[in-house]
């Protein structure tokens, strides 16, 4: 299966001692007590926080296989027995928030993956001029016609209550009103604590106004390499340091008060502030538009098993962190099987219809 | 594979002695140096273009199996190399600028071809009524609904910074409201140095006002024979040598400034003035719409790539005809292979199927 990836426990507890660097970061976990000392005593000291994440990931590097082999289980643990107890909309009831004059094609993306992953349904909310293009691309997805209207945050707060996940972002542009919206319908996520993925303009929106995800921990950001210099420079008012990569993601999500970071790139690299994992999954280089929606819509699933699956399945691991981490190798297996068949030719399409036997190969024991 | 292309190094440098005739052309080049005295000898008494021609080609005709080795490995040199170094957007964002009321199919053709080449991403630039069409055919494309506007120049500038080629033409028709709209769209394009492939209607309004592109080294028009009868008439005021395609081909694009003409036809022929190369790839006889509309966007995209890659990866050949001779001799492997499976019954959908297995089998080393 040509699997790579390596997790790192860099550092946990996540409470920063007000009399070191804001960069220093403790370390501690059961399994990475070695770890946690060397990187504790460092952080207290002196060390610039690559230095500690270098001297993590130097001495997890034996462990590298073994912490794959935990984490491919763990993902596994939260998949949700299927079994003829239940009912329609049970492994899940997923809204994606975009769509609009120019995009159609995303947030149909994200919501067919939602349920090739294995979510029951899909709501997309999207701008009235966006609605009959996105239906016409499959009747699998509900598709409500609301988002540029006058009461577009009472026609979403309707379905709310029904919802396990929220994915916000794919296609949505970024015309005021549909941003402003958005502020709305992400303000009652949160006062209704239902688990969001944000992605695309989802993210520059979150640029203009941090404190609208701010400290929620059931939020996820999922950026490119574009999307996550915008946020960097929109929260922590510095040049990034983009030879630290895993670094500039712990940093960023601590910054958001430890929220889960996502940065997308050649591997992934998903923090919540107190740990930093590393996809490395072998995908292909091909870059065409789209991959983030597949992305986004599996996630908005499994952040959603995961929750509910519970730390107890994930061996006291954030359920969030290994959602992201499961969601992000399904993406890049995906990417691999597609271009073995379609090579520089492969589209998102072609893509999406890998995901069941790229899920079926990952994590069906 | 059945290939059989003769690429003709007729006459280089271009500059025309003033009292010479015009039709008589300099013949040079390291490769070609019996083709360059005696070409220029008969050029400067008596003899019309197509007798120079004539005897290139049958000095050259030796050459031709290894001319046409070349050419491949021309094309291959610009290739991207597909590296997980790079970003979404990087190996191509294509801009198509058409689709009105009655033609929708067309710059769907166009955008999902440059995908398939390889682009990471097309806009489609349409008419309002359009959009919702070309969108419906595939979520892999974005779709603007502007170009009827009256701020429809501006609405693509928007995009042009992010754009590294435009395709000007497919399915755009002749109201009078988008070509003058196209018109504005063209001179912003020229000014920020955009490469553009101008086909079907944009080629009309070309020969409407040949000023748009004269002399402009980043724009290929692609005309079939119609389309190229009208842009002679247009330019030159006299009729066409129709014995003499390869003469008019060069002749044609001296007279539009050396721009890069490809004239499709029997063989495809293309010209910046100064060379002529001959596309004969097999393909098949089988003429549906949409053919066109395939060249055109996989030329949108090699054009970027060999723009980028430079002369020094074509040998010191023109890029813009080595990419037009990579999308002359893909398109033609696409009907070749398409024909073979649908016979009679091939449409250019079962060509655009084949863009990924004609591109690796005919430029993957």
């Amino acid at each position: 299966m040509g699997v790579r990836c390596v997790a790192i426990r860099a550092c946990g507890g996540g409470k920063i001692d007000p009399g070191v660097p804001r960069m220093a970061v403790h370390a501690c976990g059961a399994a990475a007590a070695v770890v946690a000392l060397l990187s504790a005593a460092i952080a207290l000291q002196w060390s610039p926080l690559h230095a500690v994440l270098q001297r993590a990931l130097s001495l997890h590097t034996a462990h590298a296989t073994k912490d794959m082999e935990n984490l491919f289980q763990l993902v596994r643990n939260i998949v949700p027995a299927l079994t003829s107890k239940k009912h329609k909309g049970q492994d899940g009831r997923i809204g994606i928030v975009g769509g609009c004059q120019e995009y159609t094609g995303a947030p149909y993306f994200a919501g067919i993956s939602a349920l090739k992953v294995g979510a029951d349904l899909t709501h997309v909310f999207c701008a009235r001029e966006a609605a009959p293009v996105i239906k016409s691309y499959s009747p699998e997805l509900i598709v409500h016609p609301v988002l540029d209207s006058s009461n577009a945050v009472e026609e979403v707060e309707k379905w709310l209550p029904r919802l396990h996940a929220l994915v916000v972002g794919p296609g949505l542009g970024r015309d005021e009103l549909l941003l402003n919206n958005v502020r709305g319908i992400l303000e009652s996520t949160k006062a209704r604590d239902i688990p969001v993925v944000i992605d695309a303009d989802g993210l520059w929106l979150v640029a203009q106004q941090p404190a609208l995800i701010h400290s929620y921990h059931k939020a996820i950001l999922t950026p490119n390499h574009v999307e996550f210099s915008r946020l960097w420079e929109a929260v922590l008012s510095s040049p990034m340091d983009s030879k630290d990569l895993r670094g500039s993601t712990l940093k960023l999500s601590q910054a958001l008060g430890n929220i889960t970071v996502v940065q997308k790139g050649e591997q992934d690299l998903i923090s919540n502030g107190q740990q930093v994992l590393v996809c490395n999954q072998e995908g292909s280089s091909r870059r065409c538009g789209g991959q983030g929606d597949l992305l986004s819509g599996s996630l908005g699933v499994m952040v959603h098993w995961a929750l509910r699956a519970g730390p107890e399945k994930t061996n006291g691991s954030s359920p969030l962190l290994v959602a992201a981490w499961g969601a992000c190798t399904l993406t890049r297996e995906c990417n691999r099987q597609a271009f073995q068949k379609y090579g520089r030719s492969t589209t998102t399409t072609d893509m999406i219809t890998e995901v069941g036997t790229a899920f079926s190969r990952l994590f069906t024991t």
